[in-house]
C-alpha cells in the first residue's frame, strides 16, 4: 500500500481544467497498488482513478499499456480506460510525475476467490487472449526465462531469515527450467500478473481487470499458469484443485487449450512460480528494512515451484489430456 | 497515510446486508489519517467513509464522538454522520475492531489554504462552538495544560537527531505555560485538531469539518488557538499576519471573541504549540525506525512555541484589543 507522491492544492485544479470530466469534487490517495500512487478522483460528472507512475514503471513502455487498455475497452473488456483530455492527450506531468486518468471500475478485489470466482477469472483471460490477438501493440517479457538467470545473479548477498542453500538451489531450478522451456506454443499478448487483488467483482461477477503494467507479449498459457499460482493455492501452502478445475473449464469455454499447451502447463506454472519467487527474493534482500511498503515472503512462492516440479501432469491441476 | 486492518471478503458483503444503505459496488482503503483505518465505501445508492477505530483511540470515547457528530450534523454543520443499521446500532465489530460507517464529504483539504479559506475556517469554527452550546455529551481533554509536565517526564532518552538540552528547555516553558495559564474563559466543545487536513474545500467553499477525535470539553479561544499554528504559518517557519487576521475576522463575524480571550491569545497559542510539539516529540523518540507512518518533525512546533512566547500581544496576529 503506497501513496508516493502529495498532489499541490492548484494543481489538480488547474489539470482538470484541460479536460472535459467535470469539477473537483474531491481527491483521495488509496493504498492499493505498490508500483504507483493512485488516487480516487470525484468530479460533479463521474468517479476516476488518477494514476502517477513511480519510478519502477519504463515511461517508455507507457504509451504500449495506453493503448492496450483501450484496445481491450473497445473490445468489451472492462478495464481502465484511459481518459484524453480537450487536446487528446492522455499522458501528463502530474506533481513531476507523468500520470493519466482513468474511468473507475466497479467492484471489490478478494483474497480468497471461491471456485466460481476462479472460472469467471479464467473465461475473462481467455476473452482477453482473443481479443488481442489484433492488437499491434509490442513489450517484450522483460521478466521471462532469458531473464531469470541474471536475475537470481544480481542478488548478491544470502538472506540471514531464509533457508541457506536458497541461492544455490535456485540455480539448479533456473537451468533446469530454462533448458526445458517449451519453444512452440502459441504467443500474444498476456496480462503477466493477473493476481486476485488485480481483478474486480461484484458478488460473483467480474466486473474488471486492472494493473497491466506487466503486460507483455509471451506464451498465452504462461498467463494461465500465473492465475494457477495465485488464485489456486490456499493461505496454508495447500493447491486446491477445485478451483484449479474451475478455472481451466471456464478458460477454456471460451479458448479450448491444445494438447501441446495442456501438456506444458506443470513447467509453465513452475516457471512463473520461480519468476514471481526470484523478483520476490530480490525485494526481500534489496528492499531497507524502514521501507514504506514490506516485501512479500520469497518462500511462498518458492514451495509453489518445488509443487509444480513434482507435478506429472496437468490431470493434477483438473485437466485430462 | 495507513490502513492497518485488512477487511475479509465476506465480511463487508455480511455487513452491509444489515444496513439500508444498499449493495456494495466498491471499498477502496484510502492513505488519509494516522490514527484509523479509513475506506471508502461506495454502493448502488450512495459513496460512505468506513472507518475502524485502531488501538489508540480509546472505544469508551466513541460514542461521545458518535454523538457529537450527529449533534452537529443535525445542527447543519457538515461532518461525517454516523449511519445506523437497521437495528439502530452505529458502532460494529468489523475484522475484529470496532468500526462504523460515515456520510461521505465532498471536498479536498489544501496544504497551503489562502486567506479565504482562513477566513471560512474561522466562521465555520465560531459556529461549531455556537452550535455545542447545548450538546450534553462530556469527555475531559487528555491533553491539556494538566496533561503536559507528565507527558515530558514520560519521554525517557534525548533525540540524538535533535538539539541537545531540548527537553530541558521543554520543562522551562511548561512551568512558565502551566502557571500562567487562564482559568476564567468561557469553555465548551472544542475539536481540538482542527489542521488544514481535517476541512475540506471545493474551491474556497468550506464543505466539511472531519476527524473529531480528539473532541473535548476545553477553552474555545484554544480551539482558535489550535488553527493559528497549524493554518498560519508558512512552510519555510513565517507567520503569515494576513491569514491570522483573516481567521480572527471570519471567527469574530460569527461569535465576537471578549477582551480576555483576546488577551490570551498568544499564551493559548504557545500552549497549544506545546501540546504539539509533546506529542509529536513522544512519538519522534517512540516510533520504531521501521514504522510505516513517520513521525511529524517536533522542531516545527518548537519554533512556534518560540515565536507565540515573544509576542506581546494579540496585535501580532491581526486584531487590536
Amino acid at each position: 500500500m503506497a501513496v508516493y507522491t502529495t498532489i499541490e492544492d492548484d494543481e489538480i485544479a488547474a489539470l482538470l481544467k484541460g479536460y472535459d470530466i467535470g469539477n473537483l469534487l474531491s481527491l483521495a490517495g488509496i493504498a492499493e497498488g505498490v508500483e504507483n500512487s493512485n488516487f480516487i478522483l470525484r468530479t460533479d460528472k463521474d468517479t476516476f482513478i488518477m494514476t502517477l507512475y513511480e519510478k519502477r514503471t519504463n515511461e517508455a513502455d507507457l504509451p504500449f499499456f495506453m493503448d492496450l487498455k483501450r484496445h481491450l475497452s473497445k473490445a468489451g473488456i472492462n478495464c481502465p480506460l484511459p481518459i484524453a483530455d480537450k487536446n487528446g492527450q492522455i499522458l501528463q506531468k502530474i506533481s513531476g510525475k507523468t500520470g493519466a486518468i482513468f474511468s473507475f471500475l466497479d467492484g471489490i478485489s478478494f483474497h480468497n476467490p471461491t471456485p466460481e470466482h476462479c472460472h469467471n477469472l479464467g473465461r475473462i483471460l481467455a476473452e482477453m487472449h482473443l481479443k488481442t490477438a489484433d492488437f499491434t501493440g509490442m513489450r517484450a517479457n522483460a521478466l521471462g526465462p532469458d531473464s531469470w538467470s541474471a536475475l537470481l545473479a544480481s542478488i548478491e548477498s544470502d538472506p540471514d531469515d531464509l533457508p541457506s542453500n536458497l541461492r544455490k538451489d535456485a540455480k539448479v531450478i533456473v537451468d533446469k527450467l530454462v533448458s526445458a522451456w517449451p519453444s512452440d506454443l502459441p504467443k500474444g499478448v498476456i496480462h503477466a500478473d493477473l493476481f486476485p487483488n488485480n481483478v474486480m467483482f461484484v458478488g460473483n461477477d467480474l466486473t474488471g481487470v486492472i494493473d497491466f503494467y506487466f503486460a507483455c507479449y509471451d506464451i498465452l498459457a504462461y498467463d494461465l499458469s500465473i492465475c494457477i499460482n495465485s488464485w489456486c493455492f490456499e493461505k496454508d501452502g495447500s493447491f486446491n484443485i477445485t478451483k484449479s478445475t474451475a478455472m481451466l473449464k471456464g478458460y477454456q469455454s471460451v479458448r479450448p487449450l491444445s494438447e501441446a499447451e495442456i501438456a506444458a502447463l506443470p513447467i509453465l506454472s513452475a516457471g512463473s512460480a520461480l519468476r514471481f519467487f526470484l523478483t520476490r527474493l530480490y525485494d526481500w534482500i534489496h528492499t531497507p528494512k524502514d521501507a514504506l511498503v514490506k516485501p512479500h515472503d520469497p518462500m511462498e512462492y518458492w514451495h509453489k515451484i518445488r509443487h509444480h516440479d513434482r507435478v506429472k501432469s496437468a490431470e493434477s491441476y483438473g485437466l485430462w489430456q
